[in-house]
């Protein structure tokens, strides 16, 4: 019935985060009928990014050169460092604060069960590197979950090891949303952890 | 803060339908760090799709060859022929009924609005093979939507020209429902269009 590139284009756009059957037919189609120069366009953006885009020696984020671009400027704070579980966080985060300082990008988080361990982590490079000092607090910005929230505890550990400040963020109630939408668990963290109104 | 290969990649996936900035920035992620072997493949399918599939001189479906494998297959009926909008429309055709004659693919449906008339349709390649004789029906398997409704009423008329029989997939309600939930106009349809029960 279709042709087999078209049928291989269809199982290759599969691999795509939340794409399956009908949603990859529909971009094999769409891409053919409408957008041949976008399909190239993304064609040779694949397969340089592939080829060229590694880690950074220093904080694992994706990087083409051995530094990131944060990590390379002389303008961040040396002695903050922030851990976050992925890049998408990382970059959620510059883009919302004014942090100043760097980052250590774990690309995961502990998961025995997946066999994602300190290894796979990274934390010997991340051990190494609260060891020489120069960082004076972690800033641990993992996910509120179960998951997340044991790996902000080995973190934590770990940072006072080497006598490094640990910091979490805060949690409490979204800015701008409705009470009454706001999930049992979190009502129940922020009510229970409510702070003195000072006086101005 | 990313690298622009990176910026690069996620742009390029934008092409995709119904892919935002945030999915396109969590493909590029998961590609990169879980996946780059698909990537990898998704870029040469991508190339080797866009250079080489192209239309079926008689269908119009997309095809590597001259002809596509359906209108290329000795046993088909050449009697029947099906317009549909676009190719997963045939493709749901081929894998519901037991079909077996050719198709139409319209690659879109009248649209003035959009400068979609009756030349973006190929219907000059249509009416050139209703001439000829060989097809006794038309079988129109429009949307029913207003375009799709504008587009079988236009299609009707060519086939009378040419004095070959029109025919519309029925409309009702669908199979396997609940009478509550099926919405106003089909139920509205289905009643007035009601069928005798005949005895058995």
């Amino acid at each position: 019935m279709s042709s087999s590139l078209l049928e291989q284009l269809i199982e290759a756009l599969r691999c795509l985060p939340g794409v399956g059957q009908k949603s990859a037919q529909r971009m094999a189609y769409q891409l053919l009928e409408r957008n041949r120069e976008g399909g190239l366009r993304l064609s040779k953006a694949l397969a340089e990014a592939v080829a060229r885009i590694g880690h950074c020696e220093q904080c694992r984020d994706f990087s083409e050169e051995a530094l990131c671009s944060v990590c390379a400027s002389p303008s961040r704070e040396r002695g903050l460092l922030c851990a976050v579980e992925n890049p998408a966080d990382r970059l959620a985060i510059e883009q919302a604060t004014g942090y100043r300082g760097l980052y250590f990008v774990l690309q995961g988080r502990l998961s025995p069960l997946d066999g994602i361990g300190p290894r796979e982590l990274g934390l010997e490079k991340l051990a190494t590197r609260l060891a020489d000092g120069e960082v004076k607090e972690l800033i641990i910005a993992t996910s509120p979950t179960v998951e997340g929230d044991a790996t902000a505890h080995y973190l934590a550990q770990l940072a006072r090891q080497f006598e490094v400040k640990p910091s979490r963020l805060a949690h409490g109630l979204p800015l701008g949303g409705e009470l009454e939408y706001v999930d049992r668990g979190t009502l129940a963290h922020a009510f229970a952890v409510r702070i003195e109104v000072e006086r101005n």
